[in-house]
């Protein structure tokens, strides 16, 4: 196995340690399952992506998808890795077991495909998009719609697409301006363009399941007279299987810095009038749909960055412990052998830094997955409460402040390789190049910033930042034994951060929304990293009071010493953040347009 | 003229009123030039910048250097640049009149310079190498070399290189291999290989000339046993022109992130025990000489790095005004018209950052083109002295610390640019992959940063510190008056500095450099922040009292509130590196190698 991939030792102790994965045995919707099955199909997913993911990494970026006589050709592997996915269930994982499903916690499925990202995040955007779109319609189509497409996107057959962004709009869903008109026989005529759409055209599978974002004629304007719509690249006969072209045109790809195995479209509905959609759930009510959606992929995309922080980190430490170069400081004598790099302690520095994101991604994010299955499908109506209170306000800081710090991470992995990590004969040059997407798409880092500041950390009388605030209690108890310090440290910075929340929010209602939410980016930035002392310091207590070995004692002494380092280096940028917040006297935390 | 250059209107400032260049006239060297000599020439490197440098940026990034029949071929707008470049007298534009040059001063050159930097930085490297390869030869060849070599590569007939690392060594010159073996005639059969040598082989001009770091038999291990040699791609004919090849063969090219337009080549040097090669000064004092240039090439790349973030920073400013995108948080009305993207706060977080780094690069490293001239030229001894004191300090802090900095801001550029940013359709995708080499060549930033903290700060008893520290002294004084706050807090951080750095070399007498060095990052931060505060308090005071307009009311303000950004949000993170590092109190400021 490639040492790239995310280290199964780590995924047991989150498991086992973090997530308590047996706890969720317990829910009647896993009754049964235990954690052989998990492991078997975690085994699995391994497998499958380093045979089938990570052997075209490099090949798909340079070998970009090219338009071949009005067809997009992709390098025959993706369709063989995707294939080998869908083949062993993990599309439907998480599914009843009467759509063809596992039933699996969305925790476990999350564990398995932290192995596909570190593997390929390209090349796992197609079945991944093709999961977003099935639980839409799971979660708002017809039975009818449920039983012609969730069968053949379980199954690999049909993929799935999301077809909401368009030229004008950009991150402004409420400008979208495809409409949709009514036809006799119950259907809709759609008709626009769309922009950034992943996946939208390819020769993959029988059918592309385009969800798309329209307008119904005579809808309100804005946000709230979006419809959701499935849009088949074919539209399906009577036995479901696939007709007629449905007018859907490719009408151009973009060319991207990274990402590059994953086809992004710039697509065409309707040029010809004969753009078939169907209605999914209620009109008008599209977009509120799509945010459930949306919310599971933000934690998706933190995830995924965090993956890519981890191969990064996985592919410099290999290279830190092997590569002999230069000698400690003080050390005069030329004719002395080089030493490792890992001997500087830079290089340690630079090691550290992508330790704490890359495994501090993965926790966060199972946290999150747990959080998920919680909601979902916990007994108690209080505890699915809460779960969904935490994923309110958490989803913001993975998606955005993960994303960020998971690129400074692959920053750090090619400093370490020095001149070779410049040349594409290393794939942290890639994996920096794709990573470069996740602080943009699925909601610019920004926009997750006002979320968070705007929405969530006042959003019901601060019932999100209260959940949150026990969890953050419960490791602070847990901890003072044997980390004093640092449990001290997290209990100050979570005081100080609900204090500068409510100069923000007392701010917010005397200067109004467009001055007050301007310095959301330091919030994010301060939240971001009291958020990473805390998994780090529930990390480090399981770490010292692991049930079982996960690896050898190297393993325990890392998250600790990780931990230390966060609290030194880390937790501190933090608070200063919450300094500056509270220090802005005025409502001009940027200059105005003026100085520029 | 394309946006994109540096602002002219910016130069002249900097020029005016940052590093006083009418004062260099008064040295004799720079007798009866004057300001208008200045303009012109300044005019002319905008034209062709824009003209024979800027046209080709994304063609030689696409069209990347390949190999034909053993011959690299670059896409031909390359050498018409650098052609232009020569033949308008830019290589030698600091030389001597009577070696061809213009004898301009260096910081007039470098003025110069920005323009090519941010219209084509990987064209311009060509006859960058060449001039300071030319640089050397006029330092320390003889007057027989001086004679036959400069005067054709201040032409353009001739390419220099600097053929120094090998594929072993990377950073640690210590380790250079490649031997150099007197023979009868006096000259040296040279025989190695070498690594990541830029320009190493190409068809343009008619001769190339290596500037190459070889062990002559017997020499001592270590650096004191480099010498440096002139080894050119086809020997001399007693008349000068190129004769027969000299055995330096070209082993292969390296395929880079960015900087595509600058092969790089893996060299190979007498396979066939025929490379002549002429010992340049004295024997073993190779890396001396080396250095030497090697610390105006830093400067070139925090230079360089900066005026890509200019080049992206106006790439962005000119996005953000264009584009309509979104409302502004409180805007309830979706069927109001969208906003430019400047009218959001956040944009502009990104646009101030950028421009704090683009425009303190440039005053910055003009500044230390001025120290410079005056290391060279001062009539003063004192001034002279003063003025190397002032270089050796500040130019790992403007290579390292801008060059890190350079890099977030074009991450700043991309973002601002959203999805289009990720694409190959706007320059700021490859602005970013370019600038992603500054951090790591010419002395990879951590490399910087124990320079820093293991020689600079403490040499000649703090003598270089105490130089740099006039220069604060003088802008606190100055700017005290108008700008108290940012005056007292300039002051204060100044101390701390020194406060720090007192610390920081007690701990290296205590615990060995090797331990004490670790750290070396946390203190370039730190400092790095303060001499940014330092050239935005100069510069914001020297807008208040601009001796002319260099453009409209909205430049002054763009300086000053551009000040209060660096001032609110930048100098406290230099302040809590200083907390960091006094906090230290065991010698692992970072994970042991267990803990991976």
């Amino acid at each position: 196995m490639n040492d790239r991939l995310v280290d199964p030792a780590d995924i047991a102790f989150q498991l086992d340690e973090i997530v308590d994965i047996d706890g969720l045995t317990h829910f009647a919707r896993f009754a049964g399952q235990d954690r052989a099955d998990y492991d078997a199909i975690l085994e699995t997913a391994r497998a499958i992506a380093t045979e089938k993911f990570l052997n075209h990494y490099a090949k798909s970026d340079r070998e970009e998808p090219v338009l071949k006589d009005g067809a997009v050709v992709l390098p025959p592997e993706i369709a063989a890795g995707v294939k080998a996915f869908h083949d062993a269930g993990f599309a439907g994982a998480h599914h009843d077991a009467e759509l063809g499903g596992l039933q699996l916690p969305w925790t476990v499925v999350q564990a398995a495909f932290a192995y596909f990202q570190a593997a390929n995040i390209a090349t796992v955007a197609y079945p991944f998009l093709t999961i977003a779109a099935a639980n839409l319609i799971e979660a708002h189509g017809s039975d009818d719609q449920k039983r012609r497409y969730l069968g053949p996107m379980i199954s690999g057959e049909f993929f799935g697409t999301m077809a909401l962004s368009e030229p004008h709009a950009g991150s402004s869903l409420s400008d979208i301006r495809t409409t949709a008109t009514l036809q006799e026989d119950g259907g809709y005529s759609i008709k626009g363009g769309k922009m950034w759409t992943s996946g939208g055209e390819h020769e993959m599978g029988r059918n592309i399941v385009h969800m798309l974002l329209a307008r119904i004629e005579g809808a309100p304007p804005g946000v709230k007279g979006l419809s959701l719509f499935i849009v088949p690249r074919f539209r399906l006969n009577d036995d479901g299987t696939p007709g007629e072209a449905n007018d859907v045109t490719l009408a151009g790809l973009n060319h991207k810095m990274g990402y590059r195995g994953t086809v992004n479209t710039v697509m065409s509905f309707g040029d010809r009038g004969a753009c078939f959609g169907e209605l999914v759930g209620e009109k008008n009510k599209g977009l509120a749909y799509m945010f459930h959606m949306m919310n599971e992929a933000r934690i998706g995309v933190g995830m995924g960055a965090g993956m890519l922080a981890y191969a990064g980190f996985r592919e410099s430490l290999v290279y830190a412990r092997e590569r002999q170069q230069g000698r400690p400081p003080g050390e005069k004598d030329p004719a002395s052998p080089q030493v490792p790099l890992i001997r500087h302690a830079d290089i340690r520095r630079l090691l550290v830094t992508q330790k704490a994101v890359a495994e501090g991604t993965l926790a966060l994010a199972l946290l999150c997955a747990r959080w998920v299955d919680e909601r979902r499908w916990s007994p108690h109506e209080e505890a699915r409460a809460d779960a969904d209170l935490k994923l309110e306000l958490i989803t913001p800081v993975l998606k955005s402040w993960f994303s960020d710090a998971a690129l400074r991470a692959n920053e750090a992995a090619i400093q370490i390789h020095g001149g070779y990590g410049y040349t594409r004969d290393f794939p942290v040059e890639q994996i920096y190049r794709d990573n470069r997407l996740n602080p943009i798409h699925e909601g610019a880092n920004a926009i997750q910033a006002i979320d968070l500041l705007g929405r969530k950390a006042g959003m019901k009388g601060g019932a999100a930042l209260s959940a949150f605030g026990d969890e953050i209690s419960a490791t602070v108890s847990a901890a003072r034994g044997a980390f004093p310090d640092e449990a001290a440290a997290l209990e100050g910075a979570w005081r100080r951060l609900r204090d500068v929340t409510a100069t923000l929010l007392q701010r917010q209602a005397k200067l109004g929304a467009e001055h007050a939410l301007a310095p959301a980016q330091a919030y994010m930035d301060g939240f971001g990293g009291v958020v990473l002392a805390w998994i780090w310091l529930k990390q480090a207590q399981a770490a010292r009071h692991m049930s079982r070995p996960y690896a050898d004692e190297d393993f325990r002494n890392g998250k600790i010493q990780t931990c230390s380092y966060v609290f030194r280096w880390e937790l501190p940028k933090a608070l200063l953040a919450f300094e500056q917040l509270e220090a802005l006297n005025d409502d001009q935390a940027y200059p105005p347009e003026e100085a520029f």
